[in-house]
């Protein structure tokens, strides 16, 4: 793969307004600058949605990590709070020629220390193999198939997402922290060797869990939640969900079993921010991805 | 102890909108009335804050459950949303009579089932401690000493909050509304039994959580948050906290300890919804109350 030297990274929280982490791991190396600098290039660090903390909220209008499609973000027309903040994001980092992002999220579900990819670039693919692998308990999740080029890593074609949980929204936890914080490290750490012509070893494989499609709560005919998460199924992501599994119990005390006739690995169980967009969770595959060539 | 019979009953949820055991608990009851139906009362359902919960937020103004104060009821000057609420709910309770009730909340916090006593009624504390014999692990949390008569409980002198966790906000743990819905269950039963002149018996002795203080994260100058709840804290709700205890951990990594001189135990730790209250936890004690004679 040929690219440049990484010269200019982008540390971001805050994206979502009432993921604490990433907004004070943000605050931190606001005030510990030492914690993120490398010799061979600059790290800049970004609180995404200041309001929006400050509210103590995902988002005041509408979800800033849905606002970075690129149409949208030459498009006059959309003029609510988080289009626009955007839209000034957008620029920011462009001007600082960003040439690779790390965006962080926390979530009520089960995810443990995952890994977003938002596309199949080579060099995503090998960071990403080379921190599972130093790490097993790190998940990779590739949402390039089917998420819109909408999030706001979408604006570098480097980079990742980090998604941490089960946190509540507002509150820290402070072994997940220095969880994401150690991630953090060493990935800027890699970046750095990268630099140096020192890239560590990657493994040949890497797990990869492609979304396949999203869940619904079961819901009456008025559109009303009338079922749970099934105890059963609570906390389980990235397990195996089998044909004929429990997903849901029902108010009325009746089941619904997985119908489908593959096994399949949940993620984003139950997350809080997701009960809007009508999402109890993800079914993914899981595969194994070959990356010796790429 | 002289109380006339319970005539009527009022469950309520969703007085924090976003605490949604509460309120699917109030829609489950609306479709199954049964469940709550009992031959000698009559138990009313609410949903208490019906435009928070369809917001996703604890209150659309202001806190719904610092509202109940019968000097802010009757003070004209008082019109933000929550607090002409409250005077419409407050009006409804009385008009309907209502001799028990039972307001239902969740919490980020580990509190297990908790049962909160808003005063030290003979009727109450016998309630408690017999839902404590039945579930050893039913905690209960005396707070009439500490808290304005603000809360909703306050209406009615006969009568519990259910506090149950932890539990993000915006989403709903199967276990723990099943576990919820049972208490109510033996409550109601009690109730019935009560009103039969059967009463269960209950211990003769009472374990009372009795909050002594709050205590706030740590904070900069600026009065900005600067460490976590301790991992070796975090979960420990009704657990003991001795001198010398681990209590924080700061972003700089320096750790705060107890300084106190004798033996809480802390409550509410890393609640969500108390981090704009400046509450990172409640310190409790722990006393064996005799109940025979009241």
């Amino acid at each position: 793969m040929t690219i440049n030297q990484i010269s200019q990274v982008a540390i971001v929280g805050g994206t979502h307004g009432n993921e604490l982490i990433g907004v004070y791991l943000v605050k931190k190396f606001k005030q510990f600058p030492d914690l993120i600098k490398r010799p061979s290039f600059e790290a800049l660090i970004l609180l995404a949605n200041l309001r929006a903390f400050e509210a103590g909220r995902r988002y005041l209008e509408t979800d800033l990590n849905r606002c970075f499609d690129i149409q949208d973000l030459e498009n006059p027309m959309l003029i609510q709070y988080e289009q626009l903040l955007a839209k000034v994001i957008y620029q920011q980092l462009q001007e600082s020629q960003v040439d690779f992002l790390i965006d962080l999220h926390s979530s009520t579900a089960n995810m443990g220390l995952t890994i977003l990819l938002g596309n199949d670039h080579p060099f995503n693919l090998h960071l990403a193999a080379y921190l599972s692998s130093i790490n097993p308990s790190v998940k990779v999740l590739q949402t390039e198939a089917t998420q819109k080029n909408n999030r706001l890593r979408s604006v570098c074609e480097l980079g990742i997402t980090i998604e941490v949980g089960p946190i509540s929204q507002g509150v820290l936890d402070a072994t997940l922290f220095q969880k994401t914080e150690k991630l953090i490290t060493v990935i800027l750490d890699y970046l750095e060797q990268w630099n140096q012509n020192q890239t560590p070893n990657s493994p040949n494989t890497l797990t990869l869990y492609y979304p396949l499609e999203s869940i619904d709560f079961p819901r009456n005919e008025a559109g009303e939640v009338v079922g749970m998460i099934h105890p059963s199924l609570e906390g389980n992501d990235y397990l195996a969900l089998n044909p004929g599994d429990q997903m849901f119990v029902n108010f009325d005390d009746s089941v619904v079993v997985y119908q489908g006739k593959t096994t399949v690995y949940p993620v984003f169980i139950n997350e809080s921010a997701y009960w809007e967009k009508g999402i109890a969770m993800y079914l993914t595959s899981k595969q194994e991805l070959n990356i010796l060539n790429q």
